[in-house]
């Protein structure tokens, strides 16, 4: 990396190969007028890079490199393999996946080949390859990116391929068919196999969760395989970072994916309407590896493919939403895309250059967020995020959710941001989001709520130790009442929570209705939804009880001392209100200092060896403040700013702390 | 049968082969503690039983089977061919149902197989001799349940099998092609056949209604003829009676099911909003058989899968929702199921027991139950439902409407419950709810509305004859208006109501706007819906009229007299206050008593050859009242009871009339 | 054509097939009680025709035609090629149609079979010789129709035939495969063939819309080739003229199809909530021939296949819906069906006869009908429409728009009828509706609107004369943004627009939330909708301005003297309120003198060689005014009318003018 590549990049999607080459300065001369600093670029070119089997065709795609490097411009190369050319799809029809209704796909569009076919993986090694020979020493290659936003959805291939990979997964899981039998409670309509080979891919049957869940863990993994495949060869050439650009997708692990990257790579399309969604996504991407994340994709204003289904975004959008991955701790956000498609796929998508070459209506606002990158440049590079607040989220449980979703409609990733996440940070925490293999020092307060199941990574025994060393733990509701492979605890309804606390459940009741009528110790009423757990109030400190009949006085909440710590029990998804008044209890037990804040404000603590400071995201398109408990150089305006701040409808504030 | 085995039975569906055995105890143990007296098990245990062909392990089966009759709860053993073993379905691959799509359905799930695959019979027959061999005498097992759930839904299995014992349906019932097309019109679209063996199955185009029609009542014949085959087996062994369990699905003709049969059993997951759709069955189902039904399945409380979908049911809802079987002419109630499965398929549904082994919190009302059951055990078995009113509905119409709805969203179930049988059974009348082969003996009124065709068991011979003889009979909407092909009549409108009445029929037209604009004779509003037949005024006595342009004075609704009898014929679906106005014509007409009852009681007039009286079911959740002609025996609360009765939303009362 | 069968045509469809021959002489009768002079038959007796292969039977069709005829019923003969024999399909199993999953079609329904297949042209040709041969001279037979509503929807058919017939207009169409690969844009995704052969059907993959479009456009192709086929055999042996009746379905090219035709046939189903739209058809259908067309289908009163999804329609509904096509310029209206089937497919269709015989209710309006036309006929034989208006419409931009929208629920037809033709007849204009190849001589106004491509049939260069000349061109939204294969332009948003008018095109903007904020010049507040065009107002007369931050003061809609003529360039969809703005400026610069009515009429302006007048058909159901220059005769009530005229709900008024 030279010294003018250096982070944060403001970035674009350029696909030169789409373009006459004439076109190539026009496009450079503006993204320097825009202040665009990166282009991710080959990711879908494959065929122009090798058109024939075995002929590559690196000529065009040096020059690209080149003339970008040279104009300043880093560059992030993709390998093409989520669009093979035609020629692979000839010479070898298997290669694409096969439908849950038994067709196979065809070749037309993107990421429709399978992941596990030989032929596929082995054409594929063969362009990384040569792409790696070619470029991995590039000065201007600030980093790679394996193919493009690979996962599968909803249930992936079932090709005869995909089949076999799943029964040794089995195999290898469970080691023999009893085991399987027994684990999957398949006495159960005589639904029990004799051998592995007997196991069907789940369709064309109402089958068990288990199954399917089993079956969609394993048709991610062929992916993380094809990753890991592809990062081994390049890591033989290449000396920056590799990654993928994954999407806001948790059903493939994402720390399984990233363990043999270098970089967490990320795109999000999130509009104004749900801009918290993917600051969730940041506070959980900056907790899988040391180096800053990259944000490789988001749209400047509207998402679009032949057609927009979406209206334009309110002013200012494009400036909070370029923000908010370097606030919460990357150090890249990239604009797809540079120029819109002339014709194809996605050519209404929403872009820095129109069509024809006219700059959009939001240019201005991508070159004040350039602007913004570069006068906070050093104190971005040279600080981090920190903060003693987690809350869990993992791929097992999502795709626990996604087989078995305990009451309809209850999906865990609105739930969890809508319910938990979204409150959290209108408190003014901030809370890494972090998976079972987080390791835990560090955090005085965890937030861990549709955690069906606990059973990863030790996760029961750490999490009681860390209570027991003092931690507060705000746990459930739904959390902690299924096994690793999704079945229920046969003598007892939570796996170690009612151990732990000494509370006592009684009840696993689904209300949407009112029914339950549960109120705070102080009379006044409190509204869970859709589930509850009723516990026993009696050597519990209960903090919400129930007034249905038979429920009257039992327990919707507890507040347990648990060693040094305490454990919250929460058993009901709280409204709005109520999970403020179950925050502001646990942040005092935690002894984390109230935030001043009014309105919805991302407020992102930064904390270096030598500097600190705080960086203020509007994120809903309202007026919001944020008091300081004392004056704060204003990095992006100047001047030193103090007490209450007002923030305008997406403002940014970037804050250093004079004090040394 | 033994002494203590005696209903009526508050049952439980039990799944020992799901559990290690060494559970049994306890769960008995907390059966006798909620007072069931009876459980049904086996029905998906094939596995369990026959672990490889023909190698048959019942070892298991009698422990539980003894342990239970020990305990004082009677066994209902279920044959278990809804869920063969895997290796039924490896050795026949064709075992399995080929959907619409023409994919064959995969082991996984239950009720997949086809009825009509040689193998799944002959497979099926041989462990059911097995079964009846081995427990046929046995003193603890009160009855006998055949399969599971059985029925087509929507159009059942496309397999070659399917298809070629639908050709032979055809070739016997219609005798020469040329029949067949007379009778389906197949000169439109050229459609005519050459030959039997052009017919398709009804899938891959437009199909005709006719078409249609008969390929569901062969999908639904081949599972009656699956029951009947299993049926003779047992009845071969087995004194005890011997029945199948069905759901509220009039697609298959129940009457046609049971006539090979000893007892009708049936399932139903009826809610708090809809409860009196069961009851409409109940009434039903008491019509088929001398002997007591049996209602097989019912939840005590919520529904679910692997998610729930249903909010918690109100108080009471149990109590009213297990008395209502019994009241209106069964002897058996039984909650499925008993412990919440730990893994696999269905672990969120209701249950006495939760998974853990904890009582669900509406143990109390089963405990309530079944100690009313004990209370009433008496006079229930020595009274039996009697009533001078009844309602058509048959599986014929039902699967005429499925094929021809004549207006769009005209559900038979829907508007037959909605429109006519609530109003009837909340004025205080109990009807029997007959099929076309019922006899008409007896009854002073009888209501068929929606019955396109009355062209089976000689209905109209019959009904005409009823009605010179004295009946009372409320006519349409939209009855005779079809042969038993589902053609209409090309001559004149209806099959036979013109000639009976001597009304002309003038016009039939589809309204939902109000466009009609009838009234009363009284010149009060009149609100029909959705269809309108039309009828001349003149030797009519109308007492509804149009008032639309052309329409001006013709009549909506008739009363005439026939013979001894009065018709009154209805053109359309009437609104509820009309309903009540037409019902309290009728009951005048046909010198009935009005009942003073209000609110939403199910109330059932119970007689037998030295005692009567009377049981009341408030069904609605809603306080309701009831006012007694002369003092009662209250046989749940004791003492006597007189006037107006105030009934608590749920209540149940079992009244014995002191006089003898 | 014999004196006595002169239009206009009151017709029916009638299936004498379907009835037992006896049954004639009633319906004849009947038609004649109606009014009926024309009747259409034979289109899906084919089997009836030809029962066996090679051996035809006309003698029935011979007694029927000579019955109508001589009841002064003039014959409608249809081809039956939609209804093939089983015969037909048990030969050759690949005669019908391979769906998107991979299914071929089954005989039953109707339409079934592929216009490509060459045993299906075969035993079609042989059937339509035959019958040519049989009737070809009949003095009763008016005309023919060939098959009957031929189209594809939404894809049409996979079959093996379909895909080489594509490859092979492709090939004719693109030359070489690089060109195709350059016009598609296909190096995005790598998406580019090596050959012609590689292309794929347009399923089981995310494709490229220019791939979907040609597949529908040669789809359609198939069937125009096919009723091509059936017309050159006609024309050998009838003197009649020869046309197809289709539906309101534009991606069918209709003057593609009518080419070779000597008639417009129209079949149409709207009801009194979208009557207008029909009205659009009528307008365009009139441009295709001098002979005038004929409305071959619509209903009396409702819609109903199996069953009915429609209430009955208000009073006047029959009247006005008759009278639209003959107003507009057509000379015959005809129902569908005269007796409603009695068994089989669509037996609850609206009709004039009920099944069993008897007169619908809405008989005296057809009986008023019939008068009306006989009152009217020399009238309307003598007279045509004539305007200066036009509006633009073609199948080619319905295609493009049907495979990409620009923005999402964006529908071409919706749009152009409520957003544009409904306010245009409102106003008293009355357009004609054209498609690219129609002449631009005579036209003082044209609408472009949603004309996503100009570039057919030299319309860049002939809108541009003809504007200079002096015409008035309401040009956009959305219009000239793509080329001909559907790709944007990639130096320019427009293809001819800013050339021609000088203004600067900036942003493209989608908005349906208010955020652009528009107005008048005067400061009244502008409403659009889905689509913003910005334009720079620096050089242009800029009618409407935007009021979103950064695009304060740009341009939503200008006006631009261009030579003689004015361009109004619109960017948006505007509201009812603001259209009537436009329309109103657009009309005072055409010199179009203002129309005086109130409400919904559609006036239609007739002039012949020594007559003319004017049409007034009331088409919302709702009270209407119009106020006439000069005193008229009125042809239907006799006498004078001058002033206003109170038009009634459904009203028809057929006016001569009096000044010769």
């Amino acid at each position: 990396m030279t010294k003018q590549h250096m982070p944060p990049y403001l970035g674009v999607a350029y696909y030169p190969e789409d373009w006459p080459e004439e076109e190539m300065d026009f496009d450079i001369a503006k993204m320097q007028e825009a202040g665009i600093n990166a282009a991710r670029i080959a990711e879908f070119a494959w065929r122009k890079m090798e058109p024939e089997p075995g002929c590559y065709r690196f000529d065009w795609l040096h020059r690209v490199v080149d003339k970008l490097g040279e104009a300043g411009i880093a560059v992030v190369l993709g390998t093409p393999t989520a669009t093979p050319p035609i020629w692979l799809t000839r010479m070898y029809p298997d290669v694409v996946m096969e439908s849950e209704a038994g067709r196979r796909a065809q070749h037309g569009g993107r990421r429709h080949c399978c992941s596990n076919n030989p032929h596929y993986r082995a054409y594929s090694a063969k362009i990384v390859e040569a792409m790696a020979r070619e470029f991995g020493k590039d000065p201007h290659v600030i980093g790679w990116q394996i193919d493009n936003e690979i996962y599968s959805f909803p249930m992936g291939c079932f090709c005869p391929e995909c089949r076999q990979r799943f029964l040794a997964y089995l195999r290898e899981k469970y080691g023999d068919i009893e085991s399987l039998n027994a684990a999957w409670n398949l006495n159960l309509f005589s639904q029990a196999y004799d051998r592995f080979d007997d196991i069907p891919s789940p369709r064309d049957a109402w089958h068990n969760p288990h199954l399917r869940m089993e079956w969609i863990i394993c048709q991610n993994l062929s992916h993380v395989e094809f990753v890991r495949m592809q990062a081994e060869i390049l890591h033989r050439y290449v000396d920056v970072p590799v990654g993928t650009d994954t999407m806001p997708f948790n059903g493939m692990d994402y720390r399984s994916m990233t363990d043999a990257l270098d970089i967490v790579q990320f795109n999000h399309y999130n509009t104004a309407d749900n801009l918290h969604g993917c600051s969730l996504w940041f506070d959980y991407l900056r907790t899988l590896k040391e180096r800053p994340f990259w944000n490789t994709e988001t749209a400047t204003n509207w998402n679009g493919s032949t057609d927009i289904g979406q209206t334009l975004k309110p002013e200012g959008f494009c400036r909070a939403n370029s923000w908010l991955p370097i606030a919460l701790g990357g150090e890249a956000n990239m604009y797809w895309l540079w120029r819109t498609h002339w014709a194809g796929h996605e050519l209404m998508h929403g872009s820095v250059l129109d069509t024809c070459g006219k700059p959009v209506h939001v240019f201005g606002e991508v070159q004040e967020v350039a602007e913004g990158y570069r006068r906070a440049a050093d104190f971005l590079r040279e600080t981090r995020v920190e903060t003693p607040v987690a809350m869990h989220f993992t791929s097992l449980n999502w795709n626990m959710f996604a087989t078995q979703s305990v009451v309809h409609h209850l999906d865990y990733m609105d739930a969890l941001t809508q319910r938990f996440y979204q409150p959290i940070v209108d408190s003014g925490l901030r809370p890494d989001v972090i998976d079972a293999r987080q390791e835990l020092d560090g955090y005085r307060l965890i937030f861990s709520p549709l955690m069906m199941t606990l059973e990863e990574a030790d996760l029961p025994r750490r999490m009681a130790q860390w209570v027991r060393e003092g931690g507060i733990w705000v746990v459930g509701p739904l959390t902690d009442i299924r096994n690793a492979v999704g079945a229920k605890y046969r003598h007892k309804h939570f796996g170690m929570l009612e151990e732990l606390t000494g509370v006592e459940w009684l009840y696993g009741i689904p209300d949407d209705a009112g029914r339950i009528q549960a109120q705070w110790a102080d009379g006044s009423a409190f509204a869970g939804a859709q589930w509850y757990d009723i516990y026993g109030a009696e050597n519990a400190m209960a903090t919400v009880t129930a007034g249905h009949s038979a429920l009257v006085g039992k327990a919707v909440a507890v507040c347990r001392p648990v060693g040094k710590g305490t454990v919250i029990l929460l058993g009901t998804l709280p409204s709005r209100e109520d999970m403020d008044r179950v925050i502001a209890q646990a942040r005092e037990l935690a002894g984390i200092a109230p935030t001043r804040l009014c309105g919805h404000i991302m407020a992102a603590p930064r904390k270096g060896t030598t500097r600190s400071g705080l960086i203020l995201v509007e994120y809903a398109g309202e007026p919001a403040s944020y008091t300081l408990d004392h004056p704060m150089e204003d990095v992006l305006a100047g001047g030193t700013v103090q007490g209450t701040l007002e923030l305008e409808p997406f403002a940014v504030r970037v804050l250093e702390d004079p004090r040394k």
